[in-house]
């Protein structure tokens, strides 16, 4: 099965875009994303809340690094403040970033003001780092996530939100699925990227029995309780929007 | 399978000490080394030279982070100045750093000052860092390094050396063998551990018809030529001494 997935060599691939797997928020410095687009990766569970606010109809999402930029943008412009730090909804804001907490009736027509531990942060330092274009990514929109790469033919970062720069594995899995759809139309050499579609194909189909072992289920469904939350972050094609930055908000683009 | 590696939960595993996983030297500052043995894994090729040289009778491994120091120390005591930038013999250098040019006859009673792109830039970080003990690890001394930490029942870093920070996979799947033997001795609570046991157990039975895939082995064997080394750095057990790092320089350490 090796021998067939993770690099593309030969003439024909020279032509192609390349892409790449960045692991952690502090290894992103190390990849090129100027003329890039980085796909920003939180699976648990900025990306997915993300991706399933803008499905149920909110407006925009803002992704900002402080609880207090939150509470004072969300006042500003009637947004609703949401986020969390270390996997609980953050002190001083009324929402968390759970995507069940953001079904149509509550979310249509609103803005989401969002701040999380790993993923928002991760955006703004792509941003930063001049990225070209950042969408974001996770299992509920992993086909509009996909079909927008192959479309645009531009070089590809998948950035993996992690945990405080921790590997996660849930970031990386999910990588690796994108990798496993689209891999024939990138140049890809590049172990990290290698290994999270291995790790993919190797989890795919038990990837519900497989989450309890990760790091981050603990965290969340061992002190919290978020079973739900688990099961609608990892199951793919649940809420299949493209998030994409654009002026500072995230909304969905077109795929084109 | 997944179901029972990586992961050690339960009240007797709270007693054991813990061990993890840091995928890449931009990582170390994450981890908590004081306490800790840190095994220094650059398995393509430092860790596995440094095996080699010790395993065929050197008196030490002097580990330096550049040309010049390698140069400077070698004359002062009469060593061999080794090692290398980019895969190749470093300028200014006479030897590199192939586990095969360090046969006994060349190298018994001699001293070797090595400088490197990664391991040994790993090893000056750690110890930078205060780590507790340093050792070296690579396939050829496997069962050496799993015996010592078995045996020394302290906290663990497994530091993967990478490519200029990046993640690569050889360090890894070494990591994995050692989790593999090691695992039901530690505290397990980390994905990257978990990750490279994975990896190792899909991998292991077909590790020289993996190894082609990586992005090192591009390097070393399409640039260079260099299949009989990758061979050596993939075989567990052909060089198997402890080296511990003590006062500036790597010896082979007692397991005890």
């Amino acid at each position: 099965m090796a021998a067939f997935v993770g690099v593309n060599t030969g003439n024909m691939a020279d032509q192609k875009p390349t892409l790449f797997t960045c692991f952690s928020p502090a290894l992103l410095h190390l990849y090129d994303v100027n003329d890039a687009i980085v796909v920003i990766i939180d699976v648990f569970r900025a990306t997915s809340t993300i991706a399933s606010a803008l499905q149920n109809g909110a407006k925009c999402v803002i992704p900002v690094d402080t609880v207090a930029k939150a509470v004072e943008i969300s006042k500003r412009i009637d947004g609703i403040a949401a986020g969390e730090r270390d996997g609980k909804i953050a002190e001083g804001l009324e929402h968390g970033n759970s995507p069940l907490e953001y079904p149509r009736e509550f979310v249509e027509g609103k803005t989401l003001v969002l701040t999380t531990t790993n993923g928002t942060r991760l955006l703004h330092m792509a941003l930063e780092n001049g990225a070209d274009t950042i969408i974001t990514g996770s299992f509920p929109n992993l086909d509009a996530v996909c079909r927008y790469l192959v479309k645009q033919q531009k070089n590809v970062i998948l950035g993996c939100a992690g945990w405080k720069d921790r590997f996660n594995l849930e970031d990386s899995l999910f990588a690796g699925a994108v990798i496993h759809q689209v891999k024939e139309f990138f140049r890809i050499h590049c172990d990290s990227s290698l290994t999270a579609e291995l790790l993919y194909l190797q989890q795919k189909d038990r990837l519900q029995d497989f989450v309890p072992l990760l790091t981050h289920y603990h965290r969340l469904v061992e002190r919290f309780g978020l079973i739900e939350d688990i099961r609608f972050c990892t199951t793919p094609n649940l809420a299949n929007v493209l998030p994409v930055y654009r002026n500072g908000k995230l909304i969905i683009g077109e795929e084109e």
